[in-house]
């Protein structure tokens, strides 16, 4: 199953600098698992804005749910969930 | 040069019958002939919404217009186009 | 998997009357044999609009879409989906 | 009588860690309670947010409203209350 | 059971001179009668719109739903229902 | 001269908690006050918000405008006011 | 009593020629009768737009809404209505 | 030209008393000046609001910009500036 | 002065096909007069969208309006328009 | 290829005024020099607000992400992008 996620980033200003690199690392480590695994299937940057634009393809709204609750930046994010399926003039589903 | 495209369509319901079967099968073939070029990589139904979400990989913002302004559909849609790079977390650009 | 949906409707005035006392029992027959099938699983009028809150219950993103795609009063309607998971404190799932 | 509720949660960043665990247990189980009794019938998570979507059965507006006000977050919440009545085409009312 | 409704009417241009004479008439002898029966306790015009602010005290959210569902412009508007409930500082209720 | 308004509080979660106790207090008697003078006809809470729908009859605008901006919660109020007139199938005024 | 009025006019493409000519004719007469009694104390055209802002001085609310229900554009108007008072650094109040 | 200008006022709760009462004297005296200049030519308070709507006779939109980045209070303004000219069925221009 | 402006453009369906081509014909005839005199200093296409972002310099308000006023497409436009100055950081005007 | 970037600036009161005097410089420092290099081709200010229109001219995206993502007063920032082509009535590109 696929689904369209934006993320919006906000990061306050007054996260101390050493809790603001580490919880970086975690998130780049923890999507590039999960990218590796074919879960995350796209990642894109949005041209100008701290903000991504990703397709995730998992086995059920619950799988969805837990790997965006358990993004390290999940309480700095405004995520938005579109739930995608196949477009009949598609040649691919991915 | 990649494009995230959302395409919301909405056909009069008096336009006649022939003129919208006409208008939707170039609108296919249009769209296929552009998957097998290359140019539109990902194209998804959006659950539930006569509304597509797709990805476009093209030389030129003049090119992505050109491309998106003679789709047969152009004139029943709302088009929202936001230009997309390279995330540093991701691990292949397409 | 569960999806809530909310069907905002807007029939044209000048459908003809026949039309539109056809498209209504199609849309209440269409609706009630989901329920049957206990794929609709809940349908409530939001008081004081042509609206409903719906919460189904499916196999997959695909057949979500194929079961909205087909309402008979598809193309009068402002649909809107949301993906939705178990709740941690939720003593049952539907 | 039915209402259907969102809410979407947002716990302050400096909010000290023991008062978010406390809050957090009185939640769990002011919802348990509720459910236990009837009145919250439905609840779920919305996939990739901090949000829920409940349906109430409750007696009277007031008592509605004496429910989420003494949500132990409510004053971290923002919430949306929609009265719901019976569907004519429902086959059954919850 | 008091209900908060806002009425914004838009009657289209092209509706018949009779038919528009005689929906306006059914309007105001309907709104008339559940003002006398005490249902439709206020009902004021907003200062330069074809819109009124009501409040209806009734029974149950079908009650409430059904005297909407039924008024003769209903077709012609967007209505807004809000819950209304007795506020702490309130001296009287109604 | 009568005024709709709605007011939304948001009392900051760092108001010391005195102070807090203080001006809900002065905010009661304030409204209570006004209630008693006929000047604050209507205050009914919205269900599940930390708000009110009001109406005030007034002699003028600068009154009005003078009750709203003493009210002691008024910098953690966000206010809504419309004008209202007397709807041609009122029976009442008020 | 001062009120602060926007209007956004769109007539209907299909309006009979004469009928556009004659509305015109009549909406401009009705605004200097209004401009010459002092209520209509300021009308300006808002750059770009078929808008104007306007300040009118009236006597009442009522007053204020039969001035614009009569407006002959009213059913081609989206109008909104501010009420003002005196500011406390004005020089003068109109 | 005239431009027509809204402002609305938001001071943080923890501005320094002093603080306040400073930038205040400084914005009222600096409005009483440009007003006795004959620039700020309109200047109304929105009823129920810390906001107000003004109108402005200046040379060029850099001196309309100078005025207002100049604001004692501007840091603390959410400013809307709409271009004002003049109305075909004015009777005078300001 | 500068102005900024965009345009989006809605052609009504039922416009005569003749009537279109005509107004097209005349719309770009008068855009490039202005352009050549120097009064429309920058058009540009939105990608994906009937629409353009246009930067005006002209001598007032009043000219700006007449210039929006008199585009042969103005009536199937939606134009929104925001005043310009010199920014501080700028190393030239236009 | 050209982008039109909008840029709409909060900086925190609260901000030492070091730390703003020094990354107000190297914002104009960084935008002179993109203009010297004639990727920045377009900087107006907005009137009334600390916003500004820009236009670029860049070899991509991911060249335009870059530029903008180093803006020193990138976190103070609401950017929004959108990609700009050639208009069929210009007389010249930029």
């Amino acid at each position: 199953m696929l689904f369209h996620v934006t993320m919006d980033v906000v990061i306050p200003h007054d996260l101390a600098a050493g809790e603001r690199v580490d919880v970086l690392a975690r998130e780049k480590a923890y999507s590039r698992d999960l990218q590796a695994q074919g879960k995350w299937i796209h990642l894109w940057r949005v041209v100008g804005r701290y903000s991504n634009v990703s397709v995730f393809d998992v086995e059920s709204s619950d799988e969805m749910h837990d790997i965006l609750w358990n993004l390290p930046l999940f309480e700095y994010m405004t995520i938005r969930v579109t739930p995608l399926c196949r477009h009949p003039s598609a040649l691919s589903v991915r």
